[in-house]
C-alpha cells in the first residue's frame, strides 16, 4: 500500500490543483519501476529482432543494447533518477537511454507500443513470481514431510466441527496439507503454461506493417510461442486474475492451518509449541508466547483476496482494448505476491520450527468415545450386523460409558455383552487409539504404513 | 437464491420458536436434493464395490442397486416426497431406499460416512458443469468463428480509451474473443483434471478398517483415481473454488463482449443491430430496441464473483475436517454455474443473431485520423526516420488536416511535402483503411490474412 | 439460490433455442414477487393519488384500489396464477386487475412507469427488512443482557492471540457484544432514515406533465418526502447496497461471536455448554454436540456479504437511468436479508438457551499468571516504580514461579521481596482473579459493578 | 500497495532465515508511522489526565507533553529515524521520548496499551479522512451545482439501456449526482458519529486498576465519549468497514459518472469536451483526448471495495480481544482514503473543467422519437384515453413517422387525424424537446424551474 501520498496534500488538496491532482492520479512510475530489469529484458530481446529483420542496423541495435544495460546497472545500483513527469518506468527507462546512446535511441520503439510494452513486462513479472510460488509451496511442503515423517504414528484427535471424532495420525494431518499445498503447485504450474506467451509486437493494438519477427522475441524472453492475436494481447488480463486467484485458493489453505496453529498452541489445547523465533513474547508474562506469525499468515488471505476482488471490479466490463483503468492492475498483483510468498515463508519456518505435544495430543485422542466407530465397525464385522444397527447397539454402549463416567475400554466385557450378546473379548482390540489408527488401512486412511506410504510417493514426486 | 423462507416467518419468527429456526438454518434438502442423480451414482457404485470385496453379499448389494433405481425414478418423475426432517438428500435417499427394500438398505452405509458421501457427490455435479461449460464455451466461440470468418476484411475503429485509435477488421475484433474464451476453456479442462478425484472411501475422516477398493468405486464414477488422504477428501473445497474462479474469469470476458455490445448498438454508435429475440421493445418506441440480454449478461459477473467471494469467506479459517459451515457451499456453486451456463448461452445467441453494421463501421474508421500511425510507420520505413522523429512530422500534418477541416487523405501532395521534403506519392497507399488493416501483418495482426488463418486454426482446434 | 433453472436445460440447452434462453435470462417473476405487497400498496397509494388531483374519476379509482385488493387476497391466499410471459410482478398484478375490473385498469399507470414503480416497491420491501433487522437485534441484545446480569461477577480469562491475557468477567464479555449490534442498530435506523424517500411519480426517468402529488402518495406509504430528482429515483441503488454493508458487518460481529462459541464448546476449553436444540448430535457418539448452528451462522458473512459484492460489481461503471443489470439487485438482497434474520434468529436462541460453566471458567482465568499485570500495576501504585521498570520486576515473579512450576499467589513474600524490596504482603489481595477484576473500575472496565450499570443502561435504552 | 519489500528477498528468500521472515511479516512501522501526529496527541492527552488525576506528577507530565512535541517536529521534519527493530510507531515515539526526557518517559504508560493506544491513534485517523471526505464531497456537489446551474435548460438525451428515452436537462442530470454524492456526505456524517468514541484508557482488554478519566482523555481528543466496554474498545473494527463501505458505494458513484464521461467524450458521442489538464494526448494524433481521469476514477472501485473485502475477511471469525490479525486494517484504510479523496478531487476537477456540446446534446435529444411518451401523456390528458391505450395510439404514429422516414413532429395533421381523430393542432406543443422538458414539472422532474429550485435548495444547503 502507497505511502507516498501525503495525507496532508489530499486534505489541503483544495490548493493544489488540477495539475497536481492529475498528475498523483495518472502517474505509475512509483509502483512499475518494480518491472525494471523485466522492462529492459524485453526492450534488448526487441532490438535484437529488430536488427536480425534488417529494420535497425546492427550497429544501433547494439548500441541501444549495451545502454540498456547500463540503464539497468544505474537502476539496480540506485543511482538512477526516476522522474514522475515521465510517467512510467517505459519512459523513464528511454528517455535515459537516449542521454546514454544518444540519437539510435528514437528507433527503439519501431514496431511496438507501450501498450504491448508494458503487457510483455508484466507476463515476465508474474512468471518470475509464479516460480517463485513454486519455490515457496514446495519448501513448505518439504517441512510438512519432515513432520509427517517423524510423526507418522503419533495419535491426535481428528476433529469435525472442532469436535473429537476419531483418532488420526499426526503425520496424516500433516500429509492433508501436503495434498492441499501440492494441488497449489499443480494450479500454479498450469497458470505458467497458460500464460506463457508474448504480447511483444502486438503493438498498440492492431498489429504493425513493420516484418518483426514475433517468434524471435517471444522466444528470446522464454515466451513459449507469441499471442495470436493483437487486440487481446494488449487487453488480455486473465493471466494476472488467474495468479491472483491461484493465489487466493493458496492462502485459503495457509489460513486454515493459521487457524490450526492458533487454537492448538492455546492454553486449553497445548498441542503444538510454536518457536520463538515465530512468536512474540510479553515483558510481564514470561510464559505468553503469542502466535503471531499463524495470526498474520490466517490474515492475509484478506489482502490476497481482496487484490482478486479489485482487479476483477476493474476488469469488469472494459471495452477492447487497452484503457487506462488496467493500469490499477500491478499494484494488486505486486501486493499480493508479496505477502503470498512472504506467508509461505512464514508458514514454512513455522512448520520446521514448532514441536508437536505428543503426549498432550494423545491423551486428547483417547478422550471422547474416540473409537466409538471403530466398536461399530467391529459389529458389523464381526458380528454381521447391519451398519445402521450396529451404530444403534454401540450409542447403547456410549450411554453406557457416559453414565458410569469411563470410556469404552474400561466397560467389562459383562456390561457389554448385557448390552449385545454377540461381543467377545477381541473388541478390546479395537478401543485402543493406537488399533483404531492402525486398523485403517484403506487407500488415504490414517494408519501409519499408509501415511507413510505417501511420504515417500511425495518425496520422489518433489526430488 | 431461495425464495422458498417466507418473509414473514422471520418477521414473525419471535413466535417460531428455536426448534423451527434450528430447522431452517440447518436442512440443507431445499438446495441438495439438486444432487440426487450423482448421490444414487455413488451409492450404486459403492454398493457393487462393497460386494465385489465381500464386505456385502452380492444379493444385498443387487437389492440395493436396483432399488436406488427406483428411488431414482421416483425422483425424476417427481413423485419422491422430500422431507425436511430428514435434512439432506442423502437421508432422504437412504430412507426411502429402506421403504422399498427393507433390511438391506441398512448394510450400505458400510465403510463410508455422509462426509465423504457429499465430497463425492458435489464433485460429479461440478464435473457435470464443467463438461457443460465446455460445451457452451465452444459453441460460443464457434459463433464467434462464424463472425470472424464472414467479416474477416470488414474496416471498424479500434479502440483505446474508447477512442478512435487504429483501424481494425471486424473478424480480427471477433476472434480477440475467441482467444479469451479459448483460454477460459483451457482453465475448465485444467480444473477438470485436477479434481477428478474420488473422495469416496474416506469415510467420516480417517478411512475405514474395512477392505474397501477405492480404485474400484473411483474407477466406476469416472474418476482418475482415489484422493490420496482421507482428512483431505472430506475437507478439502479447493475444486469448488477453483471452478467459482474460473466461471467468474470467463464471466469477466463475457462482461467485456456485453459492454460493448451495449455500447455498439447505442443511436450513437449503431455498430450492430441486435435481434429482436435477444432484445426487448417498448409499446410506444418501436424503434427502441433495448440490449437487455447484454446488459444481463454484463450483469452476471456479480452474481457469480459475488459466489466465489462467499465460498472464500466461508472457507477462511477452517480447521479440519469438515465443518458445517462447508454446507454452505453448494448454494454457491449451483447459483453460478447455472448463471454462467445461461449467460454463455444467450451471448452465443446474441453473437449468432447480430448484424454488423458494415458502411457505419468503415466510415467511423476512417474518421479521426485514425491512418496516422500508418504514415509515422511508412516515414520510418521509406526515409529512414527514427520512429520518435516521424511521430513528430506526423504530427505536424495531423495538426494541419485538422486546421483545414479535413482528413488526412485529404491533403495535396505539395501541403506534405511542404511538412516534410521527401513524402511522394506512394505515401496515399497507406492512408486508407482498407491499405492500413491490410498492411498489417505481423503475427497475430489485425490483417485479413491473419485473422483467415487463424479462424482456420481454431475451426481445426474445435473440430 | 435458485433452483428452478434446472440444470438439464443448459445441458441441453443447444436445442432450447434463443427465445427460450432469453426468456430464462430475462424474466424476473421467479423472484420479484415476494414484493406482491408492497406493488399493490404503492399502486393503492398512486390510484388514490390519481384521483384527489382529478386526474382519475373517483369511481375509477375506486374500482382500482378494491380490485387490487382482490388480487392481494388471490396472491396470499395462493390462488394467483404467476405468469413467466407476463415477465414481472408488476405485469402480473396489472394484467390480472384488468380481469377483474376490466377497462379503468388501463388507467392506474397513468403518470408513472415500471422504473420508479419498481425502485418504489423494493424500497418498501427494504425498509420492512430494517424494520425486522431491528426486531431481531433487539432481541439478540435483550438475551446477551440476560447473560450479563446474571454473570456480571463470574470470572473467565479475556484473550488476546486466543492466549490467556488478563481475567476479565462473563457479563463484561456479553455486554462486549451487546456495544457490537448496539452499533449495528444504529447503523440500520440510519440506514433507514436516510432511504425512507418515495421514488414514486419519477416516471420513467424524467418526471411527468400530468399534475401528480408526490408528497401525497409518499406519505400514504410512510415515506418522509418525495426524492428530488427523477432521474437519481429511479437509478440508485445506494439503499441497497447500505442494507448489504449494513447486514455484513452486522454478520462480521455474528461470525465472531460464532467462533467463540464453536472454540468454546470444543472438549479443550468446555467454556460453554449449548442446548440441544441448537446443535446436532451423532447416533454413536451421544457425548457429541456439534455446534452447528454457530458454525452456520459462522458461515453466513460469506453468503450476505458475498450478495454485497455481488451489487456492487453489478452497479460498478452503470450510466443514468435505468438499465437492465439492475434487475439483478433484488435476488441479492432477498438472500441476505433472509438470511440475517434467520442468523440473528438463531443466536439469540443459542444465547438464550447456553449454560456458562462457571467453574471451569474460573479456573482457566486463573491459569498462567493473568493476575501479572496486577502485580505491575501494584509496583507502580504502592511502591512508586515508573510503568516500565514495573513490568521488569513482574517478569522477574512471573520466571521465578514458573521455575517452581506454581502460579503468582503461590510465591511466599520472602521469595517476592527477594526480587523487590519494597513488595509487603497487601499484594496477595491484587493477585486473586475476583480480586483483579473487581479493581478494574475505570469506566467500561471489567468490575462487575461496572458491568452491571451498562446493563442497566441499556436495559433502559432497549426499554 | 508497498514497494518496500524487494522481490528479490523472497525469491532468495530460502537464505534469509526465519528471523528475517518474521520480522518482515511482523513489523508494522513501514505503514503505521502515518499515525504519528495522532499517536502523540493520544499521548499528550493521556499525559495531562494522568496528572490531572495525579498518578503522575505535575512535573512529569510537562516533561513528557514537551518531549512528545520534540518527537513530533522531528517526524514532521523528517528527521527523525524510525526502527523496524522497535516494530511500531508507538515504541518508535516512546523510545525517541525517552532518549530526549529521560525517566519520566517510562511512567507515560501507566493505565494504558498498545491496545487501546492502536485503536484510539487509528479512530483518529479515520476520522480526520471523514472530514476530508466531506470536504472533497461538498467540493465536487460545488462543482456540479455549478454546471446545473450554467445548463439548467440544455436539452439531452435521457438513457435508459444507453438507448434514448425522453429528453432531459443537462441541470437534471448533474442534480441527480448531486443527490448521490449528497447521500454519500450524510453517510460520512452519521458514520462520524458513531465512531467518535475513544477507547483510550481500555488498557490491554479488561479496563485498569488505576483511577484515570477516560472522560477527560475523550473530551481532550475531540471524543464525544469513551467506549462503554473495554473488551469491545480494543476489539472493535467495525469504524474501519463502515467507513470503507461508505467509501465503496461513494466510489461506485463516482465509478458511474466516470463512465459517462468516458462514453460521451468517444467521438461516437461527444457529448462534452474534457479539459487537455484532465486528458492525456498522443503525439501523432493531436485530436486524440484519452478521458484518462475519467477511466482512473472509474478503476477506484476496483481498489476501494476491494480493501473493504480485504478488511471484513480479516475480521471474519476473530475471537475477542485483540488478535494480531487486526494489524492488517490499516493499510487497507489508508489505500483506500488516499484513493477516495483522490478520485473526489480529480472528479471535481474535471467537472469543473468540462465543456457540455449543447448543439450536439441537443440534437441527439430531437433524435428517435424521445417525445413519444409526450404525445401519449397529450392524449390521455386531452383526449381522455386510458393510458394503455393512448399508448397504442402512439405507437401507430410512430410507426407511421418511421415508415416516412421522418420524426413525429413532422406528421402532419391530417396524418395524425388518420391515426386518431381527435387529435388537434395543439399536439405539436408537446412534441419539441424544449416543450418536452418544459412541461415535466412535477416534483422532482426535469423542467428546467424545478432544476433551478433544486439548484438554490442545495446552494443554501451547503452554504
Amino acid at each position: 500500500m502507497s505511502d507516498t501520498t501525503s495525507n496532508r496534500m489530499w486534505g489541503g488538496r483544495f490548493a493544489a490543483g488540477p495539475d497536481a491532482i492529475m498528475e498523483a492520479i495518472n502517474a505509475s512510475i512509483g509502483f512499475d519501476k518494480r518491472m525494471a530489469a523485466q522492462d529492459i529484458a524485453g526492450s534488448r530481446a526487441h532490438a535484437a529482432m529488430l536488427a536480425a529483420t534488417g529494420i535497425l542496423s546492427d550497429s544501433d541495435a547494439e548500441a541501444i543494447r549495451e545502454g540498456l544495460l547500463t540503464v539497468l546497472s544505474e537502476i539496480e545500483g540506485g543511482t538512477f533518477q526516476f522522474s514522475t513527469a515521465l510517467e512510467d518506468i517505459h519512459m523513464n527507462v528511454e528517455a535515459r537511454l537516449k542521454e546514454v546512446i544518444g540519437a539510435p535511441a528514437g528507433r527503439l520503439h519501431t514496431g511496438r507500443s507501450r501498450n504491448d510494452q508494458v503487457a510483455t513486462d508484466f507476463r515476465l513479472w508474474v512468471r518470475d513470481q509464479l516460480d517463485a510460488a513454486e519455490g515457496g509451496l514446495q519448501a513448505l511442503m518439504q517441512a510438512l514431510l519432515a513432520q509427517a515423517e517423524v510423526g507418522a504414528d503419533w495419535v491426535m484427535p481428528g476433529f469435525t466441527h472442532l469436535q473429537t471424532a476419531q483418532p488420526v495420525t499426526w503425520g496424516h494431518h500433516m500429509m492433508a496439507y501436503v495434498e492441499m499445498f501440492g494441488r497449489d503447485l499443480s494450479r500454479v504450474r498450469d497458470a505458467r503454461v497458460r500464460m506463457n506467451e508474448s504480447p511483444l509486437g502486438a503493438a498498440a493494438l492492431a498489429g504493425t506493417g513493420f516484418p518483426i519477427d514475433r517468434h524471435m522475441t517471444a522466444q528470446a524472453l522464454g515466451f513459449d510461442r507469441p499471442m495470436a492475436n493483437s487486440l487481446d494481447a494488449v487487453s488480455a488480463r486473465d493471466f494476472a486474475l488467474e495468479f491472483l486467484s491461484v493465489a487466493s485458493i493458496s492462502a485459503m489453505h495457509l489460513s486454515r492451518f493459521a487457524e490450526e496453529l492458533v487454537i492448538w498452541s492455546s492454553a486449553q489445547f497445548r498441542f503444538v509449541t510454536l518457536s520463538d523465533r515465530f512468536s512474540t513474547g510479553s515483558s510481564i508474562m514470561p510464559q505468553k508466547k503469542n502466535p503471531d506469525a499463524a495470526e498474520l499468515i490466517r490474515a492475509k488471505i484478506g489482502r490476497i483476496f481482496g487484490a482478486n476482488v479489485a482487479l476483477m471490479m476493474v476488469m469488469k466490463g472494459l471495452p477492447l482494448a487497452y484503457s487506462k483503468d488496467m493500469q490499477e492492475d500491478k499494484e494488486q498483483v505486486f501486493d499480493a505476491a508479496d505477502n503470498w510468498m512472504l506467508a509461505l515463508a512464514a508458514m514454512e519456518g513455522m512448520v520446521r520450527d514448532m514441536t508437536a505435544n505428543v503426549a498432550v495430543l494423545e491423551k486428547a485422542a483417547a478422550h471422547g468415545f474416540s473409537t466409538a466407530t471403530d466398536l461399530a465397525d467391529w459389529l458389523v464385522r464381526e458380528t454381521g450386523l447391519p451398519f445402521r444397527d450396529a451404530h444403534h447397539v454401540t450409542g447403547s454402549l456410549v450411554a453406557l460409558a457416559e453414565k458410569k463416567g469411563c470410556d469404552l475400554p474400561d466397560l467389562t466385557l459383562d456390561e457389554m455383552q448385557a448390552v449385545h450378546g454377540r461381543i467377545d473379548a477381541s473388541v478390546y482390540d479395537v478401543l485402543g487409539v493406537h488399533n483404531s489408527v492402525r486398523s485403517r488401512t484403506s487407500y488415504g486412511g490414517t494408519a501409519p504404513a499408509r501415511v507413510r506410504e505417501q511420504v515417500a510417493a511425495w518425496k520422489e514426486r518433489l526430488a
